[in-house]
């Protein structure tokens, strides 16, 4: 399985995603599912993959490869495209190219083709945009009233996310709450996985403003599940017991 | 949808259910989804259910009304029976039985026999105890490392009580930590909806201690929601900022 969230703020985006991949409880590894396209000052793009680990990865390398554009035949790439909308469109025709090349073979074997993507970024003298492509191509994009996308096991985080994310949270509160909703995900789900990978783009920089892969050891990561976690139980003892009269 | 969650704890039981039942979104009624069953001094038990309404009322009804014991051939009821174990294997007899009656016109219009409940209780003299009962008639029991079962919706409402709920947990914070795990819950899934059903059992009392409908104008509940926003707020602004490297 596979937590990826995405964060479109005022402020840029935040980007994260686990690394755990499985094929049954009993083979479990490591994958990159984030990948970044940076040209400092020109694009800087995040794609993150869920779904079947040969679905996403053939995804990506067409996505780097290259696919030729319907209209003029000439291969684009997402370091060629001049828009992100472009851009995802050419994600929604990579996954619809790997449907057709290997979805018969995976129907046959009653394997599901599962995959889904977070696509993030910006062009200079565009807007930054970040959108979720689904198995069929199509996408959907974050917008100010739902300015989070979350693709894989996205249950255990959505909580913190709905509570507490709106489109004006500050970046490094939302680097905060990202950490905090990987955490709840990877405490319950163990197909869910460190470490995570962390992505920060501050809006019209066209570049990256923080990379980082956070390991299980890392100080701040642990500091910050210590802190949380001690900080909800001093919560709730905070609230006051229920003052309901006893059940007749 | 349904989210139920059970809580069993060295001072005794908590027990909360939701009220929403669907069929379709445009269909959505307001169902008691807990029962109780309280001869004061002599046994307590609280019964929940989640799945297919038909089923769930169909298991309900056959465990009020009685199921012959397969050794004696006597009707036995969870007013009769001698333990909670006696009690839970008799749920998954009322659910065998309603597959045995139900299940095969249910399969040949692709309906799947979907049921699971939350029993928990006490009888005089024995143990306090709750069980998870599946849809095969099997079930589990919950234990000190695991004091808390769910049904239903459980992924929304599972991070806050596997930060927070042990076996010591007071009952009142596990009435608190229900009602968040609840309203998590709520928020994130419509189909999961007020008012909500609370059950507080103190162990060796053979009695229910508080029992509740929570409705959406109920003060409290309006403002534990209120003040668990504000302190999940305040916890994460008052976390420091990452000082990682930038990126090279």
């Amino acid at each position: 399985m596979t937590y990826c969230v995405g964060l479109w703020l005022r402020d840029g985006l935040v980007m994260l995603s686990d690394t755990r991949t499985h094929a049954g409880v009993d083979n479990i590894s490591t994958f990159n599912k984030m990948h970044v396209l940076e040209k400092p000052g020109e694009r800087v793009m995040c794609l993150m993959t869920a779904g079947n680990l040969a679905v996403s990865q053939a995804v990506v390398n067409l996505l780097w490869e290259g696919l030729p554009n319907e209209t003029n035949g000439q291969v684009e790439t997402l370091e060629t495209v001049p828009s992100m909308f472009r851009a995802v469109q050419l994600a929604g025709t990579a996954i619809r190219q790997t449907f057709r090349t290997d979805g018969p073979a995976m129907k046959a074997q009653d394997i599901s083709f599962d995959v889904s993507l977070l696509l993030g970024g910006q062009i200079a003298g565009r807007s930054l945009r970040l959108f979720q492509v689904y198995a069929a191509g199509n996408f959907i994009e974050a917008t100010e009233d739902t300015p989070f996308l979350q693709i894989g096991e996205h249950k255990y985080g959505k909580p913190i996310l709905d509570r507490a994310v709106t489109y004006g949270t500050d970046l490094y509160d939302a680097v905060k709450l990202g950490l905090i909703s990987m955490d709840s995900t990877v405490r319950s789900n163990l197909t869910v996985g460190l470490p995570v990978d962390l992505i920060l783009v501050r809006r019209d920089q066209m570049a990256v403003e923080m990379k980082r892969r956070i390991t299980e050891d890392d100080p701040y990561f642990q500091m910050v599940r210590e802190r949380w976690s001690t900080s909800l139980r001093e919560a709730f003892q905070a609230l006051p017991n229920p003052e309901w009269p006893p059940s007749a």
